[in-house]
């Protein structure tokens, strides 16, 4: 049982999204998601299987869901992901990290 | 799908912990939890039938498993609770609310 830091072991260089697994068990999945600049490709959706409560720990972020206007998500700013909801990043910023942890579950 | 904020709906007094439920489905709970200088009794342990994944998102804290010396959590730092591992919150700062999101599964 030791704590681990959310802000640790990022490294200076992510050519694409970071997923790392924080914790597994029993149809959920708790991971950390590490952004900086990255968003989804343009007509690219999320369609997941799983239901996903997310939250912006570190940063910012602007997520469409489709059909709907653009939000922003600033930190410390969470929402529920019913399955199936068609989403997708829009912006994540260049110049810095955007943490988000992501809680998936059935 | 609206955004909502962990920050927001905190009153300024809390007599006691605060525990609000932000998502919740087949065995799983996310909550936030904050806390302003609040703590276990002494002698007082946690003993959980649920596995727990536990995330300080502002603030510290010093936690204990029975045994075992204290931990302290900072900020961003997060560990993961077995089923019925006996633990206690020794100490949570006065002078600014310390906001946890625990994420209760079986």
């Amino acid at each position: 049982m030791n704590a681990v830091s959310l802000f640790d072991n990022i490294s200076e260089d992510l050519p694409g999204e970071l997923f790392t697994v924080l914790a597994a068990g029993n149809g959920v999945t708790i991971e950390r998601i590490v952004s900086k600049g990255h968003a989804s490709a343009e007509g690219e959706w999320y369609d997941q299987e799983t239901r996903e409560w997310v939250l912006v720990v570190k940063g910012e972020a602007r997520l469409q869901f489709e059909g709907k206007d653009e939000m922003h998500l600033k930190t410390g700013d969470h929402l529920f992901i019913p399955a199936h909801a068609r989403h997708r990043v829009v912006w994540t910023p260049k110049d810095r990290e955007t943490i988000w942890v992501a809680v998936h579950f059935s």
